[in-house]
């Protein structure tokens, strides 16, 4: 079985179930459990999707000892990517789109934690490059605690391409970059805009940096100075709800 | 070789060799790794500590095949918790104090996360109780990348009495609770606070909410409609250093 097919933990499972009900093929639940895996089970019984007690020592072993928190859900179509041929849809659909951009970040649980802060703060969807980033790995999946079923994650081929196309559709692009000199307070991030974010090493890429329409810094006055990009990913989305709950029209 | 006293990871180990040299005992660095790994032997050098190169296998090994970016500190002292008796130190240096409290948050990654987060916040610490709560294990530490030697941590034997203290030291205290009918972003984080968060299944304990002197809620827009404990930790601690950088002074 690929790693791609599974989904586990109490917060992915129950987001599918609720979402997308089809794409689950079996739910397996550890023996004796109660509560949560409990309550799932029941959910999946009311879709008509067979649910299978197995030994905890199995769900551990299937999801590599992963935090699988008894509840483990086989995957008949797994959360897939979408093409950069679905940008112009998402967009019409978005009243205000905000979107996240990920400029090459590795680690998939990096790339679940996105999808999951991205989903809470109502974004339109998560782009990243198609090669030399993460992808919808069993690990990201988990770690979006469900939504990777629920925001759009579009891998392109060319971002810098994907970027223009952005700017021609009248978003503007802010690009998270430690060094620049106007504070993310400073920005306004009620406009459609995309928040663009570096990979775990090195940042934002040359080209992603051009492309951008500003440069913004996470004020830190810490010893060590660096967030996470996930964590970072978080600071910028809710800045951008929290401005525009308070202009809930247009433009700032 | 306790997996206590290790750290890895390049912003780790190079957190601790800029703040807590004398803590590690030997850097084993991957042969042939440039960069990174190059650049901390010859800080660690620097400090007389011995720089051994290694097979990446080795760390590997070691490391129980984590993220450890070519380099390895043997600690001769790892980050150690403080205990309650230092909050009043920690209080007395603070000029305006911003506290994070961990109400039995259990994911070693998560208390990594969060100190990470408090140090690029300025938080002045962040206190969690002694049992059924996650520890400075290896796998914090490497998450905290660096913070969990610049961030005093605070483990405490009884939360309700160090609440109070807080309480008495004048500090206002704000629990995230999905529930609550405020938002963090109508909540005055100006002035000496601390700011509550409960562990990953269940959130706070009903004893810790009734200690605070109000509850907050991120306004959520998803279909998941919830934030990783440590992302809702720095979302919270950068609505304070928001609200504080543009009221410099003291209560807003």
């Amino acid at each position: 079985m690929s790693p791609r097919h599974l989904a586990y933990g109490l917060h992915a499972v129950r987001a599918l179930l609720q979402h997308e009900p089809a794409a689950i093929a079996r739910l397996l639940v550890a023996g004796g459990e109660r509560g949560g895996p409990g309550e799932l089970a029941a959910l999946a019984a009311a879709h008509g999707i067979p649910v299978e007690p197995r030994p905890t020592a199995t769900l551990d072993r299937l999801t590599g000892h992963a935090t699988h928190q008894g509840v483990l859900a086989l995957l008949a179509s797994p959360p897939q990517p979408l093409d950069e041929n679905a940008l112009e849809g998402i967009l019409a659909q978005a009243e205000r789109p905000l979107l996240l951009v990920l400029d090459e970040v590795q680690d998939p649980r990096n790339l679940g934690a996105c999808l999951r802060s991205a989903d809470a703060a109502g974004a339109a969807a998560v782009i990243a490059p198609r090669r030399n980033a993460a992808g919808l790995t069993a690990a990201a999946i988990k770690t979006a605690a469900g939504a990777a079923s629920t925001v759009p994650f579009v891998q392109v081929g060319n971002l810098a391409r994907t970027l223009r196309f952005l700017k021609g559709a009248g978003l503007r692009l802010y690009g998270a970059d430690a060094r620049a000199h106007t504070s993310l307070y400073d920005t306004d991030l009620a406009p459609p805009c995309a928040l663009l974010l570096g990979g775990e090493g090195q940042g934002l890429r040359r080209l992603t940096r051009e492309l951008c329409d500003g440069l913004l810094s996470i004020p830190m006055t810490g010893a060590v100075g660096s967030l996470n990009v996930s964590v970072a990913a978080a600071v910028c989305l809710f800045e951008a709800v929290r401005q525009r709950r308070s202009c809930p029209g247009g433009p700032a």
